[in-house]
């Protein structure tokens, strides 16, 4: 009910159906809301309400329920006086609630029913006593001060200042210290805010009241939730927020009253106890301003006996029926216990494990219910250091914001080149990496560090997206941050220090923050065997494969400790930049003046790529590990244009090929530049007009697999030819693989292998069926590349755009984050669906073509392996019946968070069964 | 017929069945050729044919009928001489034929039969002549040689000397000047080179005929075969070629015998006279090598009275049995008239509108027959100057060969600069400009120059998209040309020459030839009144629109000169590089610092473009005239990085915004550079980040609008937003010209307008449905653009690969010059669908309606206005069943050419009926 009722009215309706006192009240749904505001864009919202006779009606029957329920009447009419002497009326709360938390961005009027005539009524009654007196006071002073505010735009400023000079005039520190008197003149001068202002107070209640709805109603639209919701996209395709009309209770009514918050199990630790604390004498916000520190909930079984018994069974109840740790908002009047807000309790990542396993034990939850208890945020926590989450919180150290591209906490010392942080590594010394962006050259550079941030690039921006495959922190496009590369130096805007090299800095790869100097770490919390358990139930759960990306061998031993079933991506570009000799034969390659010098250079290669297989094929015995052959534009390999670098490189290879000419190459590697290098000679592309290049990889992952065979590991290769659009590249590339395949395995027993396109153009995607007749045996969906061509986004240029589009709530995610399902998801689900298709066709001729030798059936395994593969929310629809696609693959740092996503799929699945 | 029976096997059954005197024969189905290559893949194809029982017995069947229809029997076994003395048996030739003519790519063996045994009983028979003597010993010679070469792959070389040889041993010129005698001995020869080479002749002629047919079969797939269907697009998908096996005629048999060629009518006038000529006593080949002069055809009446009656006779029953102009292959044997084969006639553009006319006039063809008989490359004959064709053939001249971007002819002297092109137009001397590849910087001089030449770049790179637009003659992609930028020179590879500024150079735009010197030019044809006649037809025979893409007035006056229905896409960012201030306020705009500079710069922008679109307004009127609004990144509108010229305009815009700092214009221009500028900040994009600038061109379309409709001129504005990826943007821009439009016609009768979506990202074309439920009122499909992203390919640096995969057999077309239906097709299908369904749901949901108000019904067009839309091929795909788009925008100068092939989509379907 929570997308109608919101999460408070959907909360308020449950407890009250589980029995247990909740103040009486209804709730306008959504809807209504979402009505006034079309309503309103017409000019006609502040008749809405008005006009619409039939809502007010359904109010006034709400409110004669709450009358009924709370057996008391609620005021009427501007100079009623309706309840009896010394007694207070029913007074109403006005509160909104979207169905997702938007804390402190919408508004709320309370004590909604006081006046001049009750209050007066009230006050000058004999019965009533002074702190009666004070009480009823302070209500309507509150009521005036939010009214003011929330239904006529009064800036609370005025009413503030009021208060602060009435206080200081009185000389007393604290609202509590003013007397009844006090607050009578303060309700006074509240007034006279209002003449002064040109505003009227109604005093007929159920004026107050109509007026609060509609400013409820339109606080949707206010400028501040509009931003909070195009920050936040979980609040992505909300319509509106709900309003819940409750009667008031008081905590603050007498000593016998408190207000308090608590968690049914401690939200740090998981233990099954209540959590919490409440202030005597206070109202709800008090607990939270801290104006007094409130006591340990132990306490109100001391002070409130009865009302901490019923509410321990209370939170058992609760518990019983939601299935899940609550966070619950109480309060005792006059010794009477009453409930006011319940939602899931938000834990922390060990936490959660605990409780799911508890409540599991418990005989409370099912394992799917478990499964979708963890967040893969609570994972993230669990397995990496970070900071005090408390500590950062308006914190003055902050000096800047960016995109918190790769999670964790990263404290080192300034470096600005990668050479400086390679130095430092050699040094022993931990630091950041700071570059306006970075590029293939810095991968050693960024690999000694312990955190990256950049001035420029998204969140799958090449400084994210190798920093992602580390689990390094990172934050990038940081707008507000000055690199003068030369100086060694940097600025943040609205910030007067400047930063050199060697000056302490610490990243927020979390959050994206920047802070200066060194912040403390928290480390990483041990494993107790819940979250071993967590995880065995995850993978009994999910339907999807999860594999790995991984480069190394030692990023593979990382994959398989993480779970990793196999890896899905060996990006073999990236082995080359790790010694200066595996450069050097790779540079020499690039600058080949002919096939003779390119198949020489190759051969140098070939020892290189062989030995990484090796250790991959070794580190991943048993499981399959897909080779992607060489995919980015050479002259990514090649330092800048017109650099003094290129100039000796250039020098090197000459002197190696023995040609004469430094000034060919450098023509040479000149012509290779590209206007859109993205869309340029890469991928299979590549392959295909240097076929030496796919044999000497080819060759490299079978020798390799032959000597791992040779030693009794058991192996399976896949090589995955990238960047396809047509099935002809795809044979023509699969044809070379498989000759050498057979060159290698000549005369002795060959070893299986699979060859697969990696679907990164759209083409690739609408040809499916097409790559499948021409023996692809796996189609791996590369999703980084097809969102940038299906948008026709670069990623290395998105970041401006991307800002400019949430600003304009033109996206409300990054598709380089999350798949676009409505756009990329098409492609994807079209490409599933004909690829299926033509094996369903296949497999069907091959039945009935009698005359064929049968051999083994057609089967095609489809999935991912683009940075989507690692977004819980991606993997949720990857995993969905919609696509259901065989694997996503990941980085090896997310396979953790990605096999529970997986589950989390199948166990919302199960969980609707 | 023709894809099973190959162009040649279908022309003879087809003359069979009209009656004409064809020598008997059968043919095997280009099918059995398929299988015999898949037979051969698995190593048994030379076994195939003798395994395949009934392959040869259907062979043996069809001899027996050509012996029957020819009354002749045909030699059996290798020593039976079947024969009546003095009359040589009947012999049979075996030519194979494709469904595309693919000229002297596959193999012919003649003379098949003969042995030793049959040629000697012949010639010692008492009954027998020396001539006939002569004539059997030359085709047994002929037999030796062709079987030698195309059976057994003797070299053809061989059998040459041994000729060679024996002319020079008795002094004589020609092979006719050889007696018997000599001819004996050459086969004496011949037959040693079999030895010599370890070959058997074999005597059986089954054995001949079978063998004949493997090897005509296997000639398929020979490599200078398979290398004419990479090159030639119309071969793309067939299967393979048809083998004829026919009872030979003999032209050079006696003095009453010739073989001659002609056309029914003459190819080059269209006058409906036989054309061609003859040789007597020569056989076909003879008349093609040019041994003797041939007669004119008109001298047959005199030779061969009764033969040139019937021919006559069988040329209109040719014409009228095929509704074209045939081009024939006939032969005289002893006075007797056969027809060896028939095609339609290649004609040049004058004959075939006048072929076209005349037919029709003639009551031999309906109109559609007509415009399907004109092909789109006769108009564009028609239309330009060019170079005579036969002037070029193996022309020493000709110093590099490039891509065919831009037809005509071009003839100027040699500059390399852009300044230089303009100069020298200044001074009135038509030059030709040569750069390494050009950008918008260029455009200026582009325009000056009469052609252009590139090194590099693709058949859509801006020289060859700009060139079209203009029909200025372009070749582009010249890999062997070196251009010195700084010396001012050009060499070309294999050509030792270097040119320089100032020397003649020519290029052929239909051919992509570069020409050392002034070539002579052939003007275009004047019109009288044939290609009126035919543009009429087909614009009464087309179904979907042409409109043309102009971005001045001038290239919408040649629009409508062309027939243009309207202007599909006036492209914005051109206009700004016709002018230096145009320029500079352009510059302005780009490196504002703040929103007020940005707006005052656009201030300064918006007369040049008010004045722009008045004037294109003015030349359309009545007319629909759609404005893209600008597309490219801003930063192609700036100098090179780092260059003098950027530093002179950074200055310029510091002194002119009153911005002290020139150091933050150049950091702001730099910042402005992105790594896939195709994929970047450009497009609406721009225009929501920037809504200024969209707000100042829409100001300037409706003003020009509103001024054109206060002077009584009809305007019909549409606005265009590109590069749309979702719904959301396209609803943004929307808004922003929506309100310029209420601002400009406030007080004023509003002008109606339409506002729609340039479909170029992928993911547009996926969500068209949404497009239109965000009211867009057309969708111009951007194929360009569109074909980029699908395949990801970058126009600008897609020459290279293309070259890879075309060699290689990967792709056959040029998919930007092309579209490719089978991937970018799925998409243009989808998105028409899509659309058509969202409008159809919107129309039912307005007739449901009964509440909202009744407007118009939602109608959308949709359309191409990318380079496709000039493609004659793509046309009639956009126009068929399949996507049946509304229009198709193209060049101004491609407008007839695209009305053509707009019609013959039309009149094919209406001949089909």
């Amino acid at each position: 009910m929570k997308r109608e009722l919101g999460g408070k009215g959907a909360g308020l309706a449950e407890m009250s159906r589980v029995g247990l006192d909740v103040p009486a009240g209804f709730t306008l749904s959504t809807k209504l809301c979402a009505l006034y505001a079309e309503a309103d864009k017409e000019g006609k919202g502040s008749q809405l309400l008005e006009k619409a006779g039939a809502v007010m009606k359904e109010v006034e029957m709400g409110v004669k329920f709450i009358e009924k329920q709370m057996r008391r009447p609620i005021p009427r009419g501007s100079s009623s006086k309706t309840s009896k002497d010394g007694e207070l009326p029913l007074l109403l709360s006005i509160r909104s609630g979207a169905a997702v938390s938007m804390p402190g961005m919408m508004d709320t009027v309370l004590n909604l029913g006081l006046n001049d005539v009750i209050v007066e009524g009230f006050c000058s009654s004999p019965t009533t006593s002074e702190a009666e007196r004070r009480f009823c006071l302070d209500a309507y002073r509150r009521l005036l001060d939010m009214f003011g505010d929330v239904v006529l735009s009064i800036p609370r400023v005025d009413f503030e200042s009021a208060l602060t000079e009435m206080k200081r005039a009185r000389g007393v520190a604290t609202d509590a210290e003013l007397t009844a008197d006090d607050l009578r003149e303060l309700c006074e001068k509240y007034k006279r805010v209002y003449v002064d202002r040109g505003k009227t107070f109604p005093s007929d209640p159920e004026t107050q009241l109509r007026k609060s709805i509609e400013a409820v109603f339109a606080s949707w639209k206010n400028p501040r939730a509009v931003k909070y919701r195009e920050i936040n996209k979980d609040c992505a395709g909300l319509e509106g927020t709900a309003v819940n009309v409750q009667a008031m209770v008081f905590g603050n009514r007498d000593d016998d009253s408190c207000s308090g918050v608590l968690f049914t199990r401690d939200p740090s630790t998981g233990e099954k106890k209540l959590y919490g604390e409440y202030l005597v004498n206070a109202q709800g916000e008090d607990v939270v301003a801290g104006i007094r520190t409130p006591e340990n909930i132990d306490q109100l079984a001391v002070q409130f006996p009865r009302c901490h018994k019923t509410l321990v069974d209370w939170c058992d109840r609760l518990e019983n029926h939601f299935w899940d740790v609550m966070d619950i908002e109480f309060t005792v009047e006059s010794n009477k216990l009453w409930i006011l807000q319940c939602r899931s309790g938000k834990r922390i990542g060990a936490a959660a494990v605990k409780i799911a396993c508890d409540m599991v034990d418990e005989g409370l939850i099912t394992v799917p219910r478990a499964v979708l208890m963890v967040e893969p945020r609570h994972l993230d926590q669990l397995l990496r250091p970070r900071f005090d989450p408390g500590d950062l919180a308006g914190d003055a150290d902050v000096v800047a914001k960016g995109l918190p591209a790769s999670p964790g906490a990263a404290v080192g010392t300034i470096v600005f080149t990668a050479a400086d942080a390679e130095a430092a590594k050699k040094r022993g010394v931990d630091c950041v990496l700071i570059r306006v962006e970075t590029s293939a050259e810095d991968v050693g550079g960024m690999h000694a560090s312990c955190g990256i941030l950049t001035a420029r690039g998204g969140m799958t921006s090449h400084a994210a997206v190798v920093a992602r495959g580390w689990g390094k922190p990172c934050v990038v496009g940081c707008g507000d941050m000055f690199v003068n590369e030369r100086d060694k130096t940097v600025r943040f805007q609205g910030c007067d220090a400047k930063f050199k090299e060697g000056d302490a800095i610490s990243l927020d790869g979390d959050r994206g923050l920047v802070i200066r100097g060194s912040r403390a770490l928290i480390a990483s919390i041990a494993d107790n065997g819940d979250l071993a358990r967590v995880m065995r139930w995850t993978d009994e759960t999910r339907r999807i494969q999860v594999l790995a990306n991984a480069d190394t061998p030692a990023d593979a031993a990382i994959a398989r400790a993480n779970g990793a079933e196999g890896i899905g991506l060996v990006r073999t570009e990236h082995q080359f930049f790790s010694s200066p000799e595996r450069l050097r034969a790779m540079r020499s390659m690039v600058l080949a003046s002919d096939d003779a010098a390119r198949t020489e250079a190759c051969d140098r290669m070939l020892p290189f790529q062989r030995e990484d297989f090796e250790g991959i094929f070794t580190a991943m015995a048993g499981l399959s590990v897909c080779v992607r052959l060489l995919d980015p534009p050479l002259h990514e390999f090649l330092p800048p244009k017109k650099s003094q670098e290129l100039d000796r490189v250039a020098r090197d290879v000459a002197s190696n090929a023995g040609e004469k000419d430094v000034g060919k190459i450098l023509a040479r590697a000149e012509r290779m530049r590209e206007a859109n290098p993205m869309l340029g000679m890469r991928g299979c592309r590549l392959g295909i007009q240097h076929p030496s290049v796919t044999a000497m990889q080819s060759r490299a992952i079978f020798e390799a697999a032959k000597a791992c065979a040779d030693k009794g590991i058991r192996v399976k290769p896949q090589i995955m030819v990238p960047l396809v659009a047509t099935a002809a590249e795809f044979s023509h590339q699969a044809n070379v693989i498989r000759d050498v395949h057979a060159e290698v395995f000549a005369g002795v027993e060959a070893l299986p292998f699979e060859v697969g396109v990696m679907v990164e153009t759209p083409r690739a995607a609408l040809v499916a069926d097409k790559l499948v007749r021409a023996g692809a045996q796996f189609l791996s969906l590369g999703t980084n590349d097809l969102t940038q061509m299906t948008f026709g986004f670069s990623r290395d240029d998105v970041g401006p755009i991307l800002k400019t589009y949430r600003e304009n709530g033109i996206l409300t995610n990054d598709p380089f984050e999350r798949i676009d399902e409505l756009g990329v998801g098409l492609l994807i689900e079209n490409c599933a669906m004909m690829a299926r298709a033509a094996v369903r066709e296949l497999n069907e001729q091959w039945q009935e073509d009698q005359s064929k030798p049968k051999g083994d059936k057609t089967k095609v395994k489809i999935g991912v392996c683009g940075e989507h593969g690692g977004d819980p929310a991606s993997v949720r629809y990857f995993a969905s019946d919609r696509v259901a696609l065989d694997y996503v693959s990941c980085s090896a740092h997310r396979v953790i968070a990605a096999r529970l996503a997986a589950a989390q799929a199948a166990a919302r699945e199960l969980d609707a069964l």
